[in-house]
């Protein structure tokens, strides 16, 4: 048999041309959606359902429920929870219960893959558990990178390099008819001895400066914090068997 | 006055996002169409008129006109010419005549853009002047890489990085609204030291090694080759003056 091929996909908008049945499909929002679902189910919550509107979000009532709301950075007002992963880590008040999320950009890209067969969650957290979830089920691959409003970012498209870089190690292949694989691993052979000093140039880190996300970015950059992996089932994420 | 920013779109299927009419748009497909329009005007064709369709491109029949088509990197049948500049420099054939063109990608990109107020063609064969003739009109601009149907390729990439290090030097400034200039710039340095060998790794190389486009590489990476920026003017480019 051949090898499994990882494609990579760099905007949401540019889906419909990669989108297969036959690939998993690995959504990425580094900062920092992808990041805050890994933490949430590692630290307890019983799942995340992800919604596109503020409105689907408000449908979820009653105590089983934590709504987190995120757009341009900010938490929403009127509610208190975003996409900071820092949230809910060891916290009382979220353990247990089911986090319905809406971002930017993170929420939006599941939104865009939602039909396919099989949605994983990645994120620095979990890296090593996807590569490892990914080489047992020996499909081909999608990494989807949420990007900044169906626009390119620095950060989605240097762990798109690391995570295809982690599976070509494992003996997958790169897919070659498109040179998003090269210019992602490029460009995570560039920032890999120092990402958060890299990504100090990138679009999300002047835009986002004034909001203190420093503990934020750190904590989104650090390897392995969890070893699980997030799969969409009936409409939300759970710690994938 | 602020200075004039640089945008990159890497691909046309996102250019609804960059789009505004007060930016000079330029095209760009190294790996032909852009090298060997620069060609065919630099040796004496008189314009060069992009068409989308085959069929568009066999409504124009007469003496004064030369019909070139690519598809998939190879002429299409029944045609003399296709998208390798070689084929124009010092060609008898070709002098004095128009050039009627249609290719895979790069007259697709033009297609896409033609709307917009200024369109002028890039490539390295011309990127001293148009960097001149960009910092003349002191305006925004939006580089816009034709890739590979709609995918995104390293050779456009590492040309819209060396033309957006060209005017910030310049000090024209970057977009910082998206991270496609810093991805265009990282991957412009890491092989600007040799190009050629740098793309030996990328899709559109292994896609058309079979074709023997060594020479025609070699061209379409050399710097400077001419002095002028075509521009389209009532769906025709031109020579700018």
């Amino acid at each position: 048999m051949s090898q499994p091929t990882v494609h990579i996909c760099l905007s949401p908008a540019l889906y419909p041309m990669y989108h297969s049945n036959e690939r998993i499909v690995v959504i990425v929002d580094i900062l920092r959606a992808t990041s805050a679902i890994c933490t949430a189910l590692q630290h307890g919550m019983k799942s995340v359902i992800p919604v596109a509107t503020i409105d689907q979000a408000n449908q979820f009532v009653g105590d089983d429920y934590i709504i987190a709301a995120e757009r341009g950075g900010e938490i929403v007002n009127g509610f208190a929870y975003g996409n900071s992963p820092l949230a809910y880590i060891n916290n009382p008040q979220t353990f247990g219960k089911h986090l319905v999320l809406t971002t930017t950009n993170g929420t939006q890209a599941i939104e865009t893959a939602r039909l396919s067969q099989t949605l994983v969650i990645g994120s620095f957290c979990n890296i090593s558990a996807l590569t490892q979830w990914i080489v047992k089920r020996n499909q081909d691959v999608m990494i989807l990178c949420a990007g900044w409003k169906n626009r390119i970012n620095l950060e989605d498209t240097i762990f798109a390099g690391a995570l295809l870089d982690s599976l070509l190690r494992q003996g997958f292949s790169m897919d070659i008819d498109t040179d998003a694989g090269i210019t992602a691993l490029s460009l995570f052979r560039l920032s890999e001895a120092d990402i958060k000093a890299f990504l100090k140039q990138s679009s999300h880190n002047q835009r986002l400066s004034r909001l203190n996300l420093d503990e934020d970015i750190t904590y989104c950059l650090t390897r392995n914090t969890t070893p699980i992996v997030p799969i969409l089932q009936q409409e939300r994420l759970v710690i994938s068997t």
